[in-house]
């Protein structure tokens, strides 16, 4: 019965074929790079790095970090350069390249022969009383040669002396009421408080009503819920001791004073000193409130500050992406503080280090490759006005520009250990979510991050219902120049306060002489557990947007914000802009086209995530959500605030929430006329926000739609 | 013999599986979209494109197109429209989409009710002569309700009245001069030839003088070549009648003079009139030479131009990218006229529905698809001021930005038939010459396009010895707002004079009623075969641009244009420059990362073009080569200058060929002492430029270098 044998093997040969061919096509793997070209998260490896990341490691960066006073461009601050350095090129837990990025730029210091004073003196010029000029060395940290004494940096140098008024926080209200109070304001010294309005300030309201200089204290209600005495404060506990003196930048601006819009290399092109603006018009010094609550009539403020061209140095580490090296995922924070600085900034630098140690490890290992590129900066001169990475962005405009996929800043990670912050704009939000939900909460009980976020910090979302609140981000750290002059999503991630427990402006020794080691592992975290949540959303966040193949940024999320400001300015405006005749209109239908392009384009990305999309398909759709946030620049829009071209978070005026230009323009017009420039200016400032939504919407669009 | 059976057996089991193996893993194809997106130029599909642009057909495009004068926003122009739409939505040929995107925007036109005039008048004010107020009916064309009688647009209304000077063409010079001879300027009309300067400057030149009025006219030895007489002129040659008039916009800036850098949207803002600028500030009114050579002692010139608010049309049409939807290859030319417009604008809008033509039929038959997305676009009102091409890029500035690949424009295709004629910035050098190598030049000879190029403009290329020369952009048509406001590499393309035959400034007809189908027909191009070869040319580099892998920009041939801006500053400015201190060393330094990092990335392209480089490697190639434009855009550069952002290509005042910011500021410093706000200027816009190239040099430098 051959045909029997034939068929069966016939039979047994075309299984053998079917086999064959199964095994060829599926058990050969396509060809590496359309493979790799897919890579996404992998969740193991993000387990991996979420248990790498060690408390006691972050503590020994701390206390290494925090040695030595190491204010920008000192020699400490240059050896910390090294350190970088070192750490990023190490063999076993470096990155794949690290480079030192100098600047020459104009910071401030006292003078060492003539130290700054603050002196009360009689009619005949005689002394007496006398400020102290640095803080009390009460833990053998304070009384170094590397101490800065406390300083006004920009302030400018004089010798002032006039009878002390006390001007509350040193705003223009504060000023106008002590005026009304038909108190003389002309050739006196204003005494302020810290808080209110910015540091400079104070010396730019007084300088209006003729103040010849200006202190500046730390009021113990406004940092130490009150409390003032020796043994209710530092060392005994985290309160700010009486002779504490909270220093900082008087400067206005951001970046280097010389160089506006330019890097400060030695050849760029500088300003003359007489047209640099931003700096405090008349001398200033800050001082503690075992002082302030003794001084009374004539005082003498004698400012010897000088200002200095130095070298200051970024340090960036770069882990090159495998599939994606051209779009880069930004984790930063600066190195430079005012004396120790453990916790502002070495909080963030520790977990900045202990971060990078873990992924280069991996990196190294050959474990892990990052399908975007991971570039982690260290900032130099922060504290004199987000200096160097304003340089950098300067330097690099067009390439960061392009590529840039979010920037994330961890300057100070703990300010105290009850729950996360996180400042941002609407796109990282859902990513940072994610993180936070996944990790479990250092404190009582057993949230997770996210779940203790919410008990703190929650407000009701239209979309989500009750969720964490992402606080907006000002200017008070490196992420400013990546969001108001570049446009890039960011977030600032820091652990916090209870609120209910403490009323403190800012944690107590902020700027101080104070802010040590033993202070932060006394009584900020001890056991380092909330500077390691911090590590591990920080890294999750990081390794998210680094590595998934489709960009965990949510665009609609933008909706949420765009539509709470909308109806601030229906609420608060819409009848004034009624009233000249000026309508909203346009806007609600800009908002609409927006809210509709970002809903389609949710629901297209949702599609095509079910299937298995093309690596170039996906890359189409995440430009489309990497540049969303690009949309909102107009450099334009506000010529006479420096660096802020982001038509939705530039610096606001006025209580009403909502869009910046359209509320500043409105303020200033609402007593002037309708024909006046004055309210040009708000029809200006309407068009230019419906410019800008209409923008966005035009790329949130199909790729190919008109 | 069991076992040699069962040998055998495996034998050819073994055999059966491996083929089996072979066949799965070769012979099943690659996931589809990974195969397609490495989609390229397909050079059968170039020759059939070649091959079917067809002159006969560019004929009728313009016989239809110039039937009427279609100036902005009139019915014809509203009329053709419509036919664009129609054309580009027809099932047979049309594109995947079209749309027409309105704009409300200031336009300026002559009075019907009073009619502007010129007149010679005695002492008694009565009339002695008057010059025609519209072109002498020649060909039965030039009579018709719809032709608009020669005025300037923007020119203000007003009836001034006074001696006549002759000044020339109307520069700072020519008036100076005239003030040299003490000839009384105060209150006259000057009377000035088109030429040496811009319409409306000779207007402001003039008024600062005191001029009250100003009249323009051709001068045959501007445009005839010295023929006056109508035996000399159209319809018996194609020289301009005694009675050819001139029109023009005398608008100083581009796009809608009441919406800078805003969409001209009815809700947008607009300027107050009072505080627009760049109108010609006196009475100003264009004649024929006819009229000129008769004019003499008081002259009244009598202006009624009105200005209004049109609605007026761009024109879209898209071709979905196959593969990179979301990268653009932009193809526009103007749509408006000021009369028949046979030459200006229609002998481009005829190539542009040829190619359109035969593209969407081949794309309607499913025979093609690009790789990247076509936009076709027909801009309004370019002859008041390319604005509707500026107002498209003000809406869509961000999505362009990011998207578009190259912006092509054919506005006038067809000069005259002696050559090709290319403006363009460096990176499109490369494609041009590769299409113009390819095609046969309609002239004597069986030359190629490129050689027939090269006898007529051709320069010593330091890296290709002798070629053909590009010409720069100005801002003579619609590549203006995308070179200069959104930096698009960008180009023009025409066919042009032999200039050993004739110094004619522009073809004697331009902008005057003579410019009809019949004065192309008869004597521009009769049998059309130079607008073919436009047609072909264009073309194929939009083919070239749309279709291959790599993109063809070829960024290192910036280099050429770099070193040879370097060498004019060192020659010319050097010593100013070292007398006051400034160096050119940090240029020459960012001039050498360039070269070597254009250089570098040459290389890496060219390596990776002989593997079977994965697609998301080459479009993060094409992305550093796309972006290098961009880079060279400083907002805050020229704050003067509406609309320049382009460091390199912004006017120039002044004879030496380099940066244009570096080149204007020295010639303002020259005279002032080196501590002046000029010379600090000179100094800040060397940073610029250093800069500028600085940053073009780290986004060509490979993407995860520091």
């Amino acid at each position: 019965m051959q045909w029997v044998k034939g068929l069966g093997l016939g039979l047994g040969a075309a299984v053998l074929l079917a086999l064959g061919i199964i095994l060829g096509h599926f058990a050969i793997p396509k060809n590496a790079p359309s493979v790799s070209a897919s890579q996404d998260l992998d969740l193991e490896i993000l387990e991996t790095v979420m248990g790498q990341l060690d408390a006691s490691r972050i503590r020994e960066n701390l206390r290494e970090l925090s040695r030595e006073p190491h204010l920008a461009s000192s020699p400490r601050d240059e050896a910390l350069v090294q350190l970088l350095l070192q750490r990023w090129t190490d063999p076993a837990s470096g990155l794949d390249s690290a480079k030192a990025f100098e600047y020459e730029v104009l910071l401030s210091f006292p003078s060492q022969e003539q130290p700054n004073s603050v002196d009360v003196v009689g009619s005949a010029g005689d002394v007496l009383y006398s400020c102290r000029r640095s803080e009390e060395n009460l833990t053998g940290e304070q009384g170094g040669p590397d101490v800065v004494p406390p300083y006004a940096a920009y302030a400018p140098a004089g010798t002032p002396q006039g009878l002390l008024v006390y001007a509350n926080q040193g705003s223009e209200e504060d000023f106008k009421e002590l005026q009304t109070q038909g108190i003389q304001l002309e050739g006196t010294i204003a005494l302020t408080r810290y808080g209110g309005v910015g540091r400079g300030a104070k010396a730019v309201n007084a300088a209006k009503h003729g103040v010849a200089g200006v202190l500046v204290y730390t009021d113990p209600g406004d940092i130490n819920d009150g409390l003032s005495l020796p043994s209710e404060t530092f060392p005994n506990s985290w309160h700010l001791p009486p002779s504490g003196v909270e220093r900082g930048s008087y400067y206005e601006y951001f970046g280097d004073p010389l160089t506006p819009y330019l890097p400060a290399h030695p050849s760029s092109f500088r300003l003359d000193l007489a047209n640099v603006s931003g700096f405090p018009p008349i001398p200033t010094q800050p001082i503690g409130f075992q002082d302030a609550k003794v001084l009374l009539c004539q005082v003498k403020v004698s400012v010897h500050n000088r200002l200095q061209l130095r070298n200051s140095s970024n340090v960036l580490g770069v882990i090159r992406g495998a599939v994606e090296p051209d779009r880069y995922v930004l984790y930063g924070n600066h190195r430079d503080s005012w004396v120790h600085g453990a916790v502002d900034p070495s909080s963030g630098t520790a977990v900045l280090l202990e971060l990078s140690r873990v992924l280069g490890t991996l990196l190294k290992k050959g474990t892990w490759r990052p399908r975007r590129s991971i570039v982690f900066a260290s900032w130099g001169a922060e504290e004199f006005g987000l200096i160097g990475s304003t340089e950098f962005t300067e330097q690099f405009f067009s390439k960061l520009q392009e590529r840039t996929v979010a920037y994330l800043n961890v300057d100070i990670s703990v300010f105290a250990n009850a729950t996360l912050r996180v400042q941002g704009t609407p796109p990282v939000q859902s990513v940072v979510f994610s993180a936070a939900k996944e990790i479990r909460s250092p404190g009582p009980g057993d949230l997770s991050i996210y779940d203790n976020w919410m008990r703190y910090f929650n407000r009701s979302s239209l979309v989500y219902g009750v969720v964490p609140s992402l606080g907006s981000l000002g200017a008070g750290s490196d992420y400013a120049p990546f969001i108001h002059f570049l446009g890039i999503s960011s977030m600032d991630i820091a652990y916090t306060y209870d609120r209910s427990k403490t009323s403190a402006r800012i944690y107590p020794t902020y700027h101080t002489a104070f802010d040590t080691f033993d202070y932060v592992d006394k009584f900020v975290d001890p056991g380092f557990s909330s500077h390691q949540a911090v590590a591990r959303t920080a890294g999750s966040v990081l390794l998210r947007l680094s590595d998934s193949f489709f960009l965990p940024l949510n665009v609609s999320d933008y909706s949420d914000t765009l539509r709470s400001f909308l109806q601030a300015a229906q609420q608060d405006l819409g009848d004034l802009l009624e009233q000249h005749s000026i309508s909203l209109g346009p806007l609600v239908t800009a908002m609409e086209k927006f809210e509709e392009a970002a809903a389609a384009l949710d629901q297209d990305i949702s599609t095509l995530q079910k299937g298995s999309p093309d690596p170039l398909q996906v890359r189409i759709f995440n430009d489309q959500l990497m540049l969303l946030e690009r949309t909102f620049l107009n450099p334009r829009a506000f010529p006479e605030e420096r660096h802020y071209s982001h038509v939705l978070w530039a610096p606001r005026t006025g209580s009403t929430a909502t869009f910046p230009g359209l509320a500043n323009a409105c303020s200033r017009a609402r007593d002037t006329s309708s024909g006046s420039e004055a309210w040009a200016e708000v029809q200006r400032q309407l068009s230019i926000v419906v410019a800008a939504l209409e923008g966005a919407a035009a790329t949130l669009r199909p790729v190919a739609d008109l």
